[in-house]
């Protein structure tokens, strides 16, 4: 079953930082989508339940030099 | 033993870019130290000889949503 979830994330400044962040949520297996809005400081992910974990996505952000939430 | 290597990075264009190569370069095993310039878009790290190679750090780049040559 798909699912949405919206994680805050701080720490991005520029378009460059935007395109990070969606690539390693777009790495995780189970993220199908991933939109990351500068303006907001926001990523809405829709993935398949039961394969990734919000906290893994958490971590991924963190990992790559941002701050979610 | 120690080695250090330069990368060409594309893609960085801000602070929170730097930042953002810089930390999936010192999260690999083995890599001790990480200087990114975003003025000349290179990564120079410094790593122990066997433990990382020089793929695996543009592999983590390019992971991470830049490109590494």
């Amino acid at each position: 079953m798909m699912e949405t979830t919206t994680l805050k994330v701080s720490g991005m400044s520029c378009g460059g930082c935007v395109k990070s962040v969606t690539s390693v949520l777009l790495a995780l297996p189970g993220v199908t989508q991933a939109e990351v809005s500068l303006e907001k400081g926001e990523a809405t992910v829709e993935f398949e339940a039961g394969q990734v974990t919000r906290e893994a996505m958490a971590q991924a952000i963190d990992d790559a030099g941002f701050e979610a939430s």
